[in-house]
C-alpha cells in the first residue's frame, strides 16, 4: 500500500509520533487551500519553465546528445530539477494530473539517461570534467545534488509505487556506498561541504530496507567536524567541520547547512537511538533558538558566507534568512518532534512556516525571496527565479508536502499539529478516523472539528506556545514550568473541557468517540507585542507585532508619506481588523502612532556632539493612524520600505 | 637633486599645497617619534621574516630557478614584497642603513631577475601558468600587483636617486601602454578589477616625465563603470564597474579598491585640471562621510564582499573597515588637500590615522588587525600576519612615510597640517625655513613652534575641525560657515594673535621672521561626546568620546567584572588622566557610570511581551567607575569585550 509521508518515521522504536501521509489530508479554504492550489497551477509550471529555459534540463540532454550547448549556471543546478520532481510527486500522489505527470516521466527519463553505467550523475562533471568527480568534495557539491536525487526518488516511490527514479538513486547510493566509508574497509575517509546526503540516505534505508545506506550516513556524520574538508576561505566552521557534533556548543556557519546536517543527525538518531544524539540536538536548539534566531524563525545573521551569527547578532536590515534556511529548519522540526513528542517544535515549524518561509513566495505563486530582511528600503524584491535558485522549489516541495504535516499519530492517539481548515482520514491504531477542521486560522483561532468514526481515541490538541503567554521561539528551559492555557477554550459537543495541555504541549481528549461528534478549540487572538533581549543591538527601543502565529510588519505601502525611521508605535493600542481586499484578503493590525521628526537639521554629518539634537518636545510629534499587515505579504504591492521591529513610544 | 615625496604635486598648477619630502622632516618623542622607530625595528624586520617564511620571496626565485617548490599563497602576494619595499625606500631615504639597504638589494634583484623579457612580471603566471596573462583582470590583480611595483620603484627612485627598480616599473608600464588602451589603436579595452595602477600610473608619469603614463591611467579611469568586467557573483558595483565615474552619487562596493579608485581621479584632477573631476570627488567625498563612515574614520561596513554599506549602515560588531581602506582613505585626503587646499581633508587624515589606522597595528609593532570592528566580545585579535597580507606592508609603507604628511607648502606659505613632536627644515619660496615643534599632541594641545630663519614667510596653521565644535568627520555642506576657533589660542613671541581660520581651515601668521621667534598654538583638550545620526540603528541610545583627535573606547580590562552591556555611562562627567604606565603611556578618561542590569532572568529567550521586563529601577543600579583607553590601543593587554559606542544614561 502506498503510504507516501514526508518522512518516513514509522518503522523505528525512537520515534515517538508517526508521519501521516501527505494524502491523509485535503487542505481547503482561503488560505492553505487557496496557496496549496496556487503552488500546483503557478509555481511548479512557471518552475518547470525556468528549468528548460535556463538550461537547467539542457544540462541532462547533453551528456545524452541531445543538447550541444555549453553547460550552463551553477556546479549543483541539477539539484533544482529533483527538488520540483519532489515536489511534483507529492502532488500526483494525490490523484492524476495528467500534465504533470507528463513533465515528471519527461524529467526521470532526463536523468535515467544521464545517469553513467557506474550509477555516477551529476551532469557538471559527466561531459566536461570526467576525470574531476569527488576531486573536490569541499566545494562541488556531488553528495548534495545526489541527496536532492534520493530524496525525490523516494517521494516519487511513495507517491506512485513506481521505482524508476528509485533504482536511479539506489545505484547512485549503491556507488557511494562502495566508495566512501572507514578507510579500515578500504574506502575513502570523506564528507560533501555541503550536508544533504545524510537524511537522504537515511530516508533511502527507510524505504529500501537496506542498512548499508543507513551505515553510510552515520559515517558520514561521524566523519564531520575533523577538518577533512580543509576549510579553505570561509573556514572549517563553514562546513559545521571545526567541531564534531558530539562536542557542538552551538550551530555555526552555513546556515542551511548547519540545519541539513541537524535533521540528519535527527533521523540517525530516530533509526538508532544513538545515546548522546537526542541531548546535543536539543541543546542545540535551546541556543539557536535563545540567541541566534530571528524572531521571524529566520536563521542565518550574515551574507558572509551565508551564515549563521554569534549570540545575538540579528541585524534586520542586513538579515540574510534564507528562504531554504527556514525550510532546514522546518525540517529539523518535523524531525525533532517526532523525536520528543513536543509540540515546542511544532510551535517553531508553524511560526517559521508563516514567518519564515512563506515571506520568501510571492501571493501570485511566481516569485521568490532568496534572502528575508525584516527591514527594507524598498529595494529588495522578490524573483522569478535565480542563478543560484536554491530556494524556489524549496518552496514548491515544502507546499506539496504541507498536508503531510497537519497530523500525527502513536498507538492510541491522533495528534492535531498545525491548524488548517481541512479534511481527513487517517489511520490510527488500526482503524480509519475521519476528521475534519473549519477554522479561518490564522485569521481567526476557533477551530471546529467534527470525527468521523466510532470507537476510543485519543485526541490531542495541540495548545500554541503563543497562546500560552510564551515567545514563539523559547529554549526548553524557558519553556518548562510555564505551561498554561490562558484564554484557550475548548468543548466537546458544546460542553466545556479543561484545556491546560500536558507537559509536551498537548491536550488530550480521550473518549469514545461517535459519528459526528464535534470539538471547538478556541485560541486566543489577542495581538502580542514583543520585545527582544537588550544584548540585541539593532531592536533597542523597538516593538514588534503578532497575532496568532502571524508576525507583522509596517510597510511604506500603508503609511504614505513618513519616514518609517520616524515612526513611533504606541503598543496599547492595537487592534486586528479583517481586510477582505488588502494583500488578498488579511488581518491588519491598525493603532496610534506619532510621526516623531528626526532634526531636519541634521543633515551632513553622522556624528554630532551630544545633547545638541534634542528629541522632539510632544508638541513636535504629529499623530497618525499605524496600519501593519502580515510580514509574510510585504512586497506584494509598490516598492517602498519595510520595518518588523518599530520604534515605540509609550503614550 | 633627491626630493622623495610621498606624491609628486609640485609640477602640476592644479595643486594649491605642495608637498614636503619625508626626508624634510624628523619625527621626536614618546608618540610619533617612537612609533618611527617601532616600525623601523620591529615592523620592517618581522615582516620581511614573514615574506621569506611564507614563500613571498621564493616565489619570485622559483621564476630563475632558485626555488624549485610550488607557487605559494595568493595570487597577488608579490604586492607585499612590493609595499614593503616601499617603505624600506622611505626609512634608506633618511640615511645609511646597511641591513635594510642589503634587504631592499636582495628584493630589487628578486625582480629584476623575475621580470620576463617583454616586461611582464607576476611571479603567479610567470612558471606555471604563461597561457594565462591578462585572461582574468577582473579577478587576478595583475595590474593591481603592478601598481605596487610602480609605487615602490617611484618610492625608491626618490628616495635614492638609483633607478634599478623605476627601470623594472618602467619596462612593466611600457608594456601595458604597448597593449591596453583604446581600440581605435588597436589595442584592448579593458580595466583592472582591484583599481591601484592608476595612482601609479600618474606617480610613474611625474617620475619620469613620460605622459603616456597619464594617458593611460586616464584611459583606464574613463574606461571603468561601463561593465567591461563583467562583474560576477558580487556584481559590477564590487569593482565600481556599474557606473562610469562621472555619473556616480556614492561610493558604494569594494572598500579599499573606491577609495584607491579617488585617489586615482584626484591625481588625474591634479595633473590636467579637468572639468567635473573635482565637482564629482567631492560630492563623493561628502555622501562618504555623511552617511557611510564610521566614527573610526573606518570605511567598509560589510564583511560580505568587503564593501561600503548603503546610507547608515554601519553595524559596530560586525564593522569591516579593513585597515588597507583607513590607508586609502587617507591616501585619497592628502590628494583632495592638494587639489583643494582645504584642511578638511587633513581632519579626516588625522582622524583616521588615530583611530582608522593606528588600530590595525599593535603597539610592539609586530600584530596587526585586517577588520577593525567597533565592538568585540574579545574574540578578536592581531596576528602576526594574513594569508592575505595586504595590510601588514600597507601600514609599514604609511608610517614610513608620515613625515612627509606633516607640512606643505606653496608659493609664498609654509602650511602646518599636522601636530607632531618633531624638527623639520623645509624649502618655501626659495629658501630654507627651519621649524621645530615641540608638544605632547595628541596627549595634550600645547604646541610651541621655533622658527629657525629670518624673512618674509606666510605661516598656516591648522584648526582641527574637532578643535573647532565640529564633528570630526562632515561634508563640505555642514563644515561651511561654522569655522570658528573656540577654545583655540595663539601666539607669537609671548604675544596673543587672533587664531580665527580662514574658510579652509587655516590661520595664517604672516611676518618677517627671526631665528629664534617662537608660536604657541593651544587647541582645547576637552572630552567631546558624540551621538549618532538617529538612522544609525547600532548606536541609539549610545554616545562615544573623544579628546584631540583620539577617539576612545571602554575595555573589559578596565572594568572587570562588568558586562559591557550593562555600562551605563554619564556623559557629563568625564575628566582626561595621563596613566605613563598605561598601554606605554596613554590619556585615559575616567568618569562615572552605573551598571543597569539586564534581568537575570531573561535567560532562554530572545523575545519577549512586552512590558514584561521593565527597567531596572534607580535603586537597582550599582554606580561604578568608568575608565576608557583610546581606541588605537585596544587589544594589546588580555582578551575581552570592547566598545566605541556606550550606552549612556542621563545622571
Amino acid at each position: 500500500m502506498r503510504h507516501p509521508v514526508v518522512v518516513e518515521f514509522a518503522s523505528t522504536a525512537y520515534a515517538r509520533i508517526k508521519p501521516v501521509a501527505v494524502t491523509a489530508v485535503e487542505l481547503r479554504g482561503d488560505f492553505w487551500g487557496r496557496r496549496f492550489d496556487i503552488n500546483r497551477k503557478e509555481t511548479l509550471p512557471t518552475q518547470w519553465d525556468h528549468l528548460e529555459s535556463t538550461n537547467r534540463l539542457n544540462n541532462f540532454r547533453r551528456v545524452f546528445g541531445e543538447y550541444d550547448g555549453p553547460y550552463e549556471g551553477l556546479f549543483f543546478n541539477d539539484s533544482d530539477l529533483y527538488k520540483w520532481l519532489e515536489a511534483a510527486s507529492w502532488l500526483i500522489a494525490r490523484g492524476p494530473d495528467a500534465e504533470l505527470e507528463k513533465r515528471i516521466d519527461e524529467g526521470i527519463t532526463l536523468i535515467e539517461r544521464a545517469q553513467e553505467e557506474d550509477g555516477y550523475i551529476d551532469t557538471y562533471f559527466t561531459v566536461d570534467r570526467p576525470n574531476e568527480k569527488w576531486t573536490n568534495l569541499r566545494d562541488l557539491h556531488e553528495m548534495y545534488v545526489g541527496g536532492h536525487l534520493i530524496q525525490a526518488a523516494v517521494a516519487h516511490h511513495r507517491a506512485t509505487g513506481n521505482g524508476r527514479l528509485l533504482n536511479v538513486a539506489t545505484r547512485f547510493a549503491d556507488m557511494l556506498c562502495k566508495r566512501f566509508g572507514p578507510e579500515s574497509d578500504g574506502k575513502v575517509e570523506a564528507v560533501d561541504g555541503h550536508e544533504e546526503i545524510e537524511m537522504a540516505l537515511i530516508e533511502l534505508a527507510r524505504e529500501t530496507g537496506h542498512s548499508r545506506y543507513l551505515e553510510l550516513a552515520r559515517f558520514f556524520i561521524k566523519a564531520r567536524g575533523h577538518g577533512l574538508l580543509k576549510g579553505g576561505r570561509f573556514g572549517d566552521a563553514y562546513f559545521q567541520d571545526d567541531v564534531p557534533f558530539d562536542r557542538m556548543e552551538s550551530l555555526a556557519g552555513h546556515a542551511v547547512r548547519a540545519l541539513y546536517m541537524c535533521s540528519g543527525v535527527t533521523d540517525l538518531y530516530l533509526e538508532t537511538g544513538e545515546e548522546g544524539l537526542l541531548p546535543r540536538l536539543e541543546t542545540l536548539w535551546d541556543r539557536l533558538t535563545a540567541s541566534r534566531m530571528y524572531i521571524t524563525g529566520g536563521v542565518g545573521s550574515r551574507y558572509d558566507g551565508e551564515s549563521i551569527g554569534v549570540d545575538y547578532e540579528l541585524p534586520n536590515a542586513q538579515a540574510y534568512t534564507e528562504t531554504c534556511a527556514a525550510i532546514a529548519s522546518m525540517m529539523w522540526c518535523h524531525r525533532m518532534l517526532a523525536a520528543t513528542g513536543d509540540a515546542r517544535y511544532v510551535d517553531l515549524f508553524e511560526w517559521t512556516l508563516y514567518n519564515g518561509m512563506l515571506p520568501g513566495w510571492s501571493l501570485d505563486g511566481r516569485e521568490y525571496y532568496y534572502v528575508n530582511p525584516l527591514e527594507n528600503d524598498g529595494t529588495h524584491r522578490r524573483r522569478p527565479w535565480y542563478y543560484c535558485s536554491c530556494c524556489p522549489p524549496n518552496v514548491a516541495r515544502t507546499i506539496a508536502s504541507l498536508p503531510g504535516y497537519v497530523y500525527g499519530t502513536d498507538a492510541e492517539s491522533l495528534y492535531v499539529h498545525l491548524y488548517f481548515d481541512s479534511d481527513a482520514r487517517i489511520e490510527v491504531a488500526g482503524k480509519t478516523v475521519g476528521i475534519t477542521q473549519r477554522t479561518q486560522y490564522p485569521w481567526e483561532g476557533t477551530v471546529d472539528f467534527t470525527i468521523d468514526t466510532d470507537g476510543d481515541l485519543a485526541l490531542k490538541l495541540r495548545i500554541p506556545g503563543w497562546a500560552n503567554g510564551q515567545a514563539a521561539l523559547s529554549s526548553r528551559e524557558a519553556r518548562d514550568g510555564t505551561v498554561k492555557a490562558a484564554g484557550v477554550s475548548l468543548s466537546v459537543n458544546g460542553g466545556s473541557v479543561d484545556a491546560t495541555p500536558d507537559s509536551n504541549g498537548y491536550v488530550t481528549i480521550h473518549r469514545t468517540w461517535k459519528t459526528g461528534d464535534t470539538v471547538r478549540l478556541q485560541l486566543p487572538m489577542d495581538v502580542r507585542v514583543w520585545q527582544s533581549h537588550p544584548k540585541v543591538p539593532d531592536n533597542r527601543g523597538r516593538i514588534a507585532f503578532s497575532r496568532g502565529p502571524v508576525l507583522y510588519c509596517v510597510e511604506q505601502a500603508d503609511m504614505q508619506g513618513v519616514d518609517l525611521d520616524e515612526l513611533f508605535v504606541d503598543p496599547a493600542q492595537i487592534s486586528a481588523h479583517w481586510e477582505p481586499s488588502l494583500l488578498d484578503g488579511v488581518v491588519a493590525l491598525k493603532g496610534t502612532a506619532q510621526r516623531r521628526a528626526i532634526d531636519s537639521a541634521w543633515t551632513g554629518e553622522l556624528y554630532r556632539p551630544f545633547g545638541q539634537q534634542r528629541e522632539p518636545a510632544a508638541g513636535e510629534a504629529s499623530p497618525l493612524q499605524l496600519v501593519a499587515i502580515p510580514y509574510f505579504a510585504w512586497h506584494n504591492r509598490e516598492s517602498g520600505p519595510m520595518k518588523v521591529w518599530m520604534n515605540y513610544r509609550e503614550a
